[in-house]
């Protein structure tokens, strides 16, 4: 039999997967799960997005350029030219999913070897797009404490050797819902300048900032436009996850030219997506208003619910729609299988995802847990009720959150 | 300002785009361009395929499991085990097209470094692939006198070595048209088995075979099941090339579970691409007997057409709808480009894809080129004439077509 190669072996098992079976198990059971695990939003996709694709008028479902139709691409220049980002249409790369904007990154910017500095805990995938392209990780520590806000430049210096390519942030964060200030923006763009090093910006949740803060991207920063590759998507903007569009966007000519090669290889994005995402960006402000109304409240009633449980503490996030919670456990893993396989309440439990797989450095999150808030107030209010209970039952509780 | 990296300058351009700017200009100076080039077919998708897009009835546009929803792949089965594949649902993981299939596998199965063994000519986007994995691929060549019949087995163990991982057959071939038999297919498993190899076979073409020709599947097979690796996709059997769906195949469980954590880093294949497609599965036999039948009457109108050309050899393919013909030229290179660049006949000229870019051996297919049999034939002998006066005219003429 052929043997399966290093990096398949390397490749990270998805770390909120491996609670599946115990989930499945408890559904079998007849429990009531609360899903507050993964970042599937409840919300609806905007009416006109899902209206252009019932109105689909063309015989021949053919491949679109790779680059992504002129269309698409020059509605989403004004979509960010909204957002002053002062593009054109030939510094957009439509992907698959932004998954694919990551992963065409890695590849065109690093060598096999190569370091990126991301700030720990982080969007667990990353790892997975590191692997194949035999990229290293080099993790800095964002604390709790401070709402993990981003690690002090001294933090990024101690690591950045000859090695290192590019510094990634995902503002506002998966799994923090932390969001950069301005200072921390230009901080980083000195610091990408003195070792010139890319600067890759996860937007994903770029429309999920809360009370009235101010968005900023890389892309707002002046003479950082060779060093900078920002990723998009439309997954959680319109709530159009199974879409699989995305983007990556740079003002590097010379390295879009090369991502560009990646993406012609494999042909084409998807072509109905381009079309339901061009309506997309005409969506009106009302429908953004109201989403960001919803999640505010969600926010509110679960940070402030779960800061009411004692020993637990929880940053009040700024933007996404996850929070980073501190329990009063003795291992987080052990605890999200223990509520989903021993406990229920009334016959319901929660499920979350153990912070530890977001955290590339051993020991680290142990007793953390991300909650995704994607549920409406009155279901949250009744998973904070069964977490309680957990909590108070749980054999591994510990007197301190330590 | 930060490099790109070594995969990205090696990371290999479109051999079929060199073409494009010249193509442009000639449709700026009015000429009307038979485009042989390029296998995006001009069939219409099956009616019942693009109504299951206008019909989608959900309110959010949500991820699918990373191996495909199990309704797609349910039909599926369905669908692969009336040829005879006697597979079962999660053997199947469905991808972003057929080229995240490939490239799904090339990472799973092969090591930085690891050879690939593949006929030449090959489907220029396994270079595409090949590369960001620094796989190596060894070509081996097939011969236009015989049809690109499969090389002997004794030319794939001359380059057989301790990195030999895999064979790669694209089966009916792109570029060549070429339908392998039973017996070279035979031939292949005693190969890989006594040699331990992975077989890839690319079947995106299955659908296109002639003459009532027989199709043969690894998968037809026994005892090469820990083997095979099928990539298959939706983009030409129905007409469906901005779906972007594919899927790879394999009985080996263990290869599946590690092509599956690639698949779980990228989330998700699309959404409305799988509805469509479970549906095409249910399209009437006579949609393809009209294909078929359409493809094989321009198949004939082609191979005929340039065989009565001095000077000009044509095999005549058993499938996909590709042919490579030898011409009595310096350059194919030189002569496509001059075709767009200085040629006209009646203000029409034919727009094909140089062979070399299909061999990886230097200096091979310099008097071949692919023409993809994608416009209907009475546009086909109109193209075929164009094509005679050019080759009368060329500067470059050879004398022979040696
Ligand atoms: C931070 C972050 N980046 C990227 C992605 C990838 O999203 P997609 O591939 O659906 O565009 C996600 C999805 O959850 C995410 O959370
Ligand atoms: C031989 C071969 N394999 C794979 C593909 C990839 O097809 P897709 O990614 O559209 O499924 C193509 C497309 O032309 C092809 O010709």
């Amino acid at each position: 039999m052929p043997t399966i190669s290093s990096r398949g072996h390397q490749m990270p098992a998805s770390p909120i997967r491996k609670l599946t079976p115990f989930a499945d198990q408890a559904k079998k059971d007849g429990k009531k799960i609360y899903h507050l695990n993964i970042g599937q939003p409840d919300i609806k996709t905007p009416a006109g997005m899902l209206q252009a694709i019932r109105d689909i008028d063309f015989d021949v479902w053919a491949y679109t350029p790779s680059e992504g139709t002129s269309t698409y691409r020059n509605k989403l220049v004004e979509y960010y030219n909204k957002l002053a980002y002062n593009i054109t249409a030939n510094q957009i790369l439509v992907t698959n999913g932004g998954s694919e904007a990551i992963s065409i990154a890695m590849q065109a910017c690093l060598n096999p070897g190569d370091e990126i500095i991301i700030p720990e805990p982080f969007y667990a995938n990353y790892n997975g797009f590191a692997c194949p392209a035999d990229v290293v990780i080099r993790p800095i520590m964002s604390h709790i404490e401070d709402g993990f806000a981003l690690p002090s430049i001294a933090a990024f210096e101690k690591v950045i050797n000859d090695k290192t390519k590019a510094i990634v942030i995902c503002n506002p964060n998966n799994p923090t819902g932390y969001l950069y200030s301005r200072e921390e923006l230009e901080a980083l763009k000195a610091l990408c300048l003195k070792y010139d090093l890319y600067l890759f910006a996860d937007e994903a949740y770029r429309e999920f900032c809360y009370d009235g803060k101010e968005f900023i991207s890389p892309m707002h920063l002046e003479g950082l436009e060779n060093h900078v590759v920002i990723f998009d998507t439309v997954s959680k903007r319109y709530s159009a996850c199974g879409a699989r569009l995305g983007c990556l966007i740079t003002k590097n000519a010379e390295l879009y030219q090369v991502a560009l090669k990646f993406a012609q290889a494999r042909l084409s994005p998807p072509a109905v997506a381009q079309i339901a995402a061009t309506a997309a960006v005409d969506t009106p402000q009302s429908y953004f208003d109201e989403v960001l109304e919803e999640y505010t409240e969600r926010r509110d009633v679960l940070v402030a619910g779960l800061n009411a449980l004692p020993g637990v503490f929880c940053p009040n996030p700024g933007g996404a729609f996850y929070v980073v919670a501190r329990f009063p456990i003795d291992n987080s893993d052990k605890f999200c299988q223990w509520m989903l396989e021993s406990f229920e309440y009334e016959n319901e439990t929660v499920m979350m995802a153990p912070a530890a797989g977001f955290y590339s450095s051993s020991d680290a999150g142990k007793n953390e847990v991300r909650l995704a808030y994607v549920l409406h107030t009155d279901e949250l209010k009744k998973a904070l009720v069964c977490l309680e209970k957990a909590l108070a039952a749980y054999p591994g509780r510990t007197t301190t959150s330590a």
